[in-house]
């Protein structure tokens, strides 16, 4: 596997598709999603061979379903495409226009990012998103999936390649990295001077992998314990309402709340209330004493369940006595992703608002809203948890860069 | 050194700075240019140790000049910081007001990035100019400069502290590390969980050594390999005053340009022209075969000459045949810093505007421009040169992050 000569494709391409019109852009998109259904035989056909091997290797349920294609999820993969192609053009924005003092003409322009890398794991359907991602924002994309979907991943990256190419962009748009060995991963993660950014998507270990090794630019994505605290001036009801749909609509995700902070003065009514609705789905609740005193359903919560992501049906509960030490305990075991406060008080809602520092902090509303859909953006390729260059939902006003034009008459400095 | 310990006390520092008014960040600015000039004979003493240890141990003179610090520059610093002080703050600036499908309020709002390190070399300048800078913009700054400029640092690191305190803000708002070995520049390259961004302000080595080795994240500045291409429509008087201006108005900045490329069809009466231009500094031009045709004066370029960044009284100069030709160059050649045509023809002109990739591309004007005054966004920390987060001079708007402030009214997924 020569990377380098992958990073050469990519950037030939890149210069390609800078240039390209939205239109040639949206015309490969739809050609890509039409080659997914064209080819679904194929597709369905290499990942019951993934599937297989799979098996035969030990994957567990979960995994072997987050690998499994169906025709619906080939449709849906397809679906998602067209979603893509139809936001508007993150390109060519004017994001700023001026006159110097000098009397140049600035102007201020989206541009693409140039070569984006995406390092993930076992699931395909992220081959077709991120390919759709990057073409709408005019970036050539180096994929490297895990081994557990190449079968699937070459299928489907076949597939986009020829439909991008039917579409008169260079198919060097969409390269897949056949070697799914880590030596692949480490070359892709230090492939400096090719590869403008990578976006690792996956597990905690993967993550770390990439941070501690990357030395081209990386936007981490991912980690996510995200709190709800419930104020002493709570609408309890709403507030049961939001921690239940936090915790339980869908728990595998980084939005998903991993811990409540209750107020004292509520602690005694909140919390059965909570639980309750919470029992529904089963929910184990890890509660500090001074939980455990109110719910005796409630497992006594070690040193490790703060900061804890179960990503499972598992809740940390903790009795604080203030908003401030609701907050200090964010500050200390968040990973400044999605915090929530539920209350009626307008000065403990600004308060938290402004002092909590996540990519989305919310008023009464669930942790589970932080997604591209949702905040209107369209599919994301990641939720950002740094600060640099993007945070919170990535989509494809974030996988662009800009650059200013400048327009003089011979002026000198 | 405990970098872990000043990592700490950074972050503490920057919670207290997220939610500090523009007020108090401002009367601190005002305490630190105050304190430089009532500091005044230490810092300067301090510095006369510094230029005697470093004429001891054999510095050249452009870094003695660099080093050296005098009543006036000490001013100058002051000036600085308050010219930063006086930009608009770019905190909680709305970048984003939307209602969601969902019903919530979404806000995006500008926020620091929290505690940045900067790792630079011999001048002590960037000391104030990055502490201010930082300040402003509601950041905590570590700050790790040369082992030459280690005595005048700690003077003025000393009294930039106590002025932050004597406004009522935190004084590790403004650290220094004391330890000038590489390896504790090796050491803040890997304070992942305290540093949220690292700028590297220097030579080429020290660039190239972040990037290298450093798993926080990091804003790439500084290489620039500038070119002026000089149309065959171009007007020849300016374009001759355009690069004399990019190539010797100093050259020692990264915004100089390096090379010049000629359309062949006005090389002949181009050259000469600039020639004596140049020849008013002692430009050496340094010509492919077709330039020196023309040109007795000129010497005979290398490969070596292609993509070099002289930084001195030197000019790679090359005749092409086409717009095609010398967007081929910069492209292979350039850094993606600063670009510039020279020409009267607007589709030539639109042309090289939008298919060069670079932070700035100029039309009939010099590169020099780039830079943060000239852009009006005050004094910059560096310019950067990666695509990500930020493109060109970065300035307290570049140095912010964003989060997302969400209201609802029950909202559940």
């Amino acid at each position: 596997m020569n990377l380098i000569d992958m990073g050469m494709r990519a950037q030939n391409a890149a210069r390609v598709l800078a240039v390209s019109s939205a239109e040639a852009r949206n015309a490969a998109l739809t050609a890509c999603a039409r080659a997914l259904l064209d080819h679904q035989n194929e597709i369905l056909a290499q990942n019951a061979l993934d599937l297989a091997a799979g098996t035969d290797s030990g994957l567990s349920p979960a995994m072997l379903d987050r690998l499994a294609l169906t025709e619906a999820r080939i449709a849906g993969m397809a679906d998602g495409i067209r979603a893509v192609r139809d936001l508007p053009d993150p390109l060519n924005r004017v994001l700023e226009n001026r006159v110097l003092s000098s009397g140049l003409l600035l102007e201020k322009i989206s541009v693409p990012i140039g070569v984006i890398a995406v390092v993930y794991e076992a699931r395909p359907n992220v081959t077709a998103d991120s390919a759709a991602l990057c073409l709408k924002s005019g970036n050539a994309v180096i994929l490297r999936g895990g081994k557990e979907a190449i079968r699937s991943n070459t299928a489907i990256a076949d597939a986009l390649r020829a439909a991008v190419a039917s579409a008169g962009l260079p198919e060097d748009a969409v390269q897949l990295v056949s070697d799914t060995s880590r030596e692949s991963a480490a070359q892709l993660m230090r492939l400096n001077g090719y590869v403008d950014v990578l976006i690792p998507r996956g597990g905690k270990g993967l993550i770390r992998a990439v941070v501690e090794n990357a030395s081209v630019p990386v936007i981490e994505t991912g980690a996510g314990t995200c709190h709800v605290y419930v104020d002493k001036e709570a609408d309890l009801g709403m507030a049961a309402e939001i921690l239940f749909n936090a915790k339980a609509s869908r728990p595998s995700v980084c939005n998903a709340c991993e811990c409540v902070l209750v107020h004292k003065d509520v602690a005694e009514q909140f919390l059965p209330r909570a639980a309750k609705l919470l029992s529904q789905k089963n929910v184990e609740i890890r509660g500090d004493a001074r939980v455990c005193a109110v719910l005796p359903c409630a497992v006594p919560a070690t040193d490790e369940d703060w900061g804890k992501e179960y990503n499972d049906y598992i809740l940390a509960a903790k009795v604080v006595d203030s908003i401030d030490e609701a907050m200090e305990h964010i500050y200390r075991y968040g990973t400044k992703h999605s915090e929530c406060i539920v209350t009626e008080n307008d000065e403990a809602a600004e308060r938290f608002l402004n002092e909590v520092d996540a990519a989305a902090v919310y008023l009464n509303a669930s942790t589970r809203f932080t997604d591209g859909g949702e905040f209107g953006m369209g599919a994301e390729i990641g939720i950002s948890t740094q600060k640099l260059h993007a945070r919170g939902p990535l989509g494809v006003r974030e996988l662009t860069s800009m650059k200013y034009k400048l327009r003089g008459k011979g002026q000198v400095r």
